[in-house]
């Protein structure tokens, strides 16, 4: 009874303090953007305003995503659980198709039961719109998404516009930004790869944006980074992302000086990521690092000690609702989702920001499906600071491509070369890209560009057999239904073993 | 200008004919029934419901599902589209959450439309809400699926309450009957396998369904289809069904009387059919014949010539939306989804009741993507009187195992039988049931069990191509987003040739 009192007591004085209009979130969401920032040490790129920005944040160097795909990644952002467990199992727009279980308690959701003023302006991408609710929604369903997602201007002025009407509401308020940018072009090579020709203001027919001043890159100007091919292709590829890197940079700073302008600097803690890694093989839909690696800094005002400083310890897209929940001290409502009981398996990030951060911080969790739904290839992952064990459950197919992963200069380039005999200079080759062992192992340490499986390795044994079962464990917990295969057969809680065991007759069941 | 003015008259005329209450249609659909009745020939059963059903029927001996898989093919009932166009690619329920785009013209909805009163007394299972939308519905998601689906004295009375109001009703009426029986059965045994015991008056706790007189069969007593082991545990699991076919049937007799009873027996067009095979192995989301092939009687009261006779022509599930429309005299509608027209495929079963029913009836197609969320794989399928085609886009995988196709007696006794050593007598092995080529093609006359497949053999050559190119038209017809799988990749209209076209390096590309 007495813990009950206590904490009514403390909901009422959070409440009082939060209508002093003290607390805050701004989120801002790259599109495929991954780590070419100075502040993340690319010495080619001219970043001046996110790296303004991780000068008043604590930078993870070890942020990773949920899932490198769009939607999934949008929905494991705006609900903390694993696509596995939202239902959002793959892209949501045309075909695709996919979307959350109707029962989902999305942070929208809950923030507005809490009194919080909501709003989403830019891309949007997750359905269905009952569990993805904000407020106020700026976004591709009503205008075209390069409107919305790209031309900082137009973005700016409707941030603007949520921020003035947020100065006269007495409610605290999360507004996530959802920039298109450096998502590759839909619009057929007018606008350039990355539609870095789009509002560029020299590109006839493409208008203009007034807010962005281009800076144009040389395929000498980039850092090819490691899992790529150092070809002219992926260079002169590479320098059109990066004269998009300037609009998104742009954006980032344009947005902020809103919140300064507005008067929220002081009492909005800003968070900031990416849905999935760069639109490039090994990065995008996959789990390897660079798929999973992401951009992540987290700027509170309260905190200003973290300021400029970096840290090592492990951050996850999975984290970002338990943080907003912390920033506002709200409970994560009681539900179930098919039968289960839903538990939060992500952490708050503030944690990170005071001394003693605890054991959460050394490990992170990925779980994929699909991205188009043509794509089946689930995958689930575990990542430590020197090890990281995917599961591939459909091992068997070749790993499927996106449209817009093969239809592109560096990959077609790739394949090219691959075709003529012509030098690849890569860390891989298409075969092995494109078929991958049932378990991989890459001992991160030794192996940072996860080229060595040692999923067989005897001396890695018990290595696999813990991490496996902290995977499992963690896949209950979130209920997947993917977490007998390909092996056996979920019903009810049991694994019921498939094919014969593996024994006779199934000589292509390894 | 001229065109215009006689379609009005025409529509004029035919509303006036409706008006008069004299074109109705009911439709019986099964769940996972099979052949199991005297009128396809079985010597053991006793179905003289089905039976008197058949005649006064037209009996088609070649009746195909459009996809072997419970929501998928009832999503092709009520739209005319394989699900590969209609969105329905999977199960609707819990976390396989599959369901059509919200675009579709459904029939309920194009019904009402046209002033006709619609009705859905049983399963539903497709989704969403919106789009199977009937005016009626009493169905699992107000009751239990058992009450609902295989209480036939309770959907008797429900079907005479639709009945008793459509005779105070000017509109015509589509009533929709989707019997739950013979499916196997979810509640953990208590009921039996198939639910045998559920209301059948001898096992305690298990209710009385009054006007069920359980029909009863000892293993010795039943026929082991071709594709099933002929042991004792497939034996009894058979029994075990054919008692359940015994509510099935009598539950038809009963609907069928209440029809009469309220007087629309002279004008209403009964069609009856099933979803897919019986769920054993081979049968349930295959599509070899056995899951492929149905049960299909269209009973019309204005074409008497035709009751009681069969037909070699061939029909399918995707067919009953085109021979509604044609019945009742309605056009489809013009609409797109996603971007493309949409025209159906199907054709009027009507024209198999005169002479000369044209191609249409001289082959079918079918579309699997999905059963259940985790069991990808996708298949297209030609089938013409004498050669079948199936195309396996996921080939690499093993065959998906549905949880009711693998915890039953006599799928367990094939596992166990393979893994002990024991003799199997059944038509294939696990091995090649799990793993199958990617192209198969089966010469139905010399081979109707389809044991050979003659995808590689040179005199088949000639049929292959011009299967694959009948296959493809309807694929591109149809707008299907896997069309170019596994070889190519789609973007706009056009198939790019992924892995480097099999070429180098590609040693596991097939």
């Amino acid at each position: 009874m007495k813990a009950i009192v206590t904490a009514t007591v403390f909901v009422l004085f959070w409440f009082t303090c939060v209508s002093d209009g003290k607390r805050n979130v701004l989120v801002l969401l790259g599109d495929d953007v991954g780590f070419q920032f100075g502040c993340y040490g690319n010495q080619k790129i001219r970043s001046p305003h996110v790296d303004a920005l991780a000068k008043r944040s604590l930078l993870f160097k070890n942020g990773f995503t949920s899932v490198s795909s769009c939607s999934p990644s949008r929905s494991v952002v705006l609900t903390g659980l694993p696509v596995h467990q939202n239902g959002q199992y793959g892209l949501a727009h045309d075909v695709h198709h996919f979307q959350s279980f109707d029962e989902v308690q999305s942070l929208p959701l809950i923030l507005a039961s809490h009194g919080i003023r909501t709003g989403l302006i830019g891309k949007k991408h997750v359905k269905p719109d009952t569990v993805y609710k904000f407020e106020v929604e700026v976004t591709e369903e009503e205008y075209s998404i390069n409107q919305v997602g790209r031309n900082i201007t137009f973005m700016k002025e409707h941030v603007r516009d949520f921020l003035e009407a947020s100065r006269n509401d007495t409610r605290p308020f999360m507004l996530y930004i959802g920039i298109h940018d450096i998502h590759r072009c839909d619009t057929g090579g007018k606008l350039g790869d990355f539609c870095e020709k789009f509002g560029d203001g020299t590109s006839p027919g493409t208008g203009v944006i007034p807010d962005w001043k281009p800076e144009v890159y040389t395929p000498e100007d980039v850092e090819v980074p490691y899992f790529l091919p150092d070809t002219p292709a992926t260079r002169q590829d590479l320098a059109n992302m990066y004269k998009t890197y300037s609009r998104f940079d742009q954006g980032v700073g344009l947005f902020l000086r809103e919140l300064e302008n507005a008067g929220f600097a002081d009492d909005t803690l800003v968070l900031f990521t990416s849905d999935n890694g760069i639109p490039f093989p090994l990065a995008k839909t996959n789990l390897y690092d660079p798929g999973q690696g992401e951009p992540f800094m987290i700027s509170s005002p309260y905190q200003r000690d973290t300021w400029g400083k970096t840290t090592e310890l492990m951050a996850s897209t999975m984290d970002i609702l338990p943080t907003i929940l912390d920033w506002f001290q709200i409970q994560y409502p009681k539900y179930s989702l098919n039968g289960q009981a839903v538990q939060l398996t992500g952490k708050s990030l503030l944690k990170a920001l005071a001394p003693n951060p605890g054991p959460a911080f050394d490990l992170v969790f990925s779980s994929h499906v699909f991205h188009e739904v043509t794509m089946y290839y689930p995958m689930r992952v575990i990542r430590t600071m020197g090890m990281k064990l995917i599961h591939n459950l459909n091992y068997r197919a070749p790993y499927p491509m996106a449209t817009d992963l093969y239809l592109n200069p560096t990959f077609l380039d790739i394949l090219n070369r691959t075709e003529s005999g012509e030098t690849l200079p890569w860390i891989t080759t298409l075969d092995k890209y494109y078929f991958r062992d049932e378990w991989q192992l890459f001992n991160l340490t030794s192996d940072p560009y996860e080229q060595m499986n040692m999923a067989d390795a005897p001396e890695y044994h018990d290595v696999i057999t813990s991490m496996q079962t902290t995977l499992n464990a963690w896949l209950v917990e979130t209920d997947d239904t993917w977490r007998c295969l390909p092996a056996g057969e979920l019903e009810g809680n049991t694994c019921y073993p498939l094919y014969n065991g593996g024994k006779k007759g199934m000589g292509r069941n390894k």
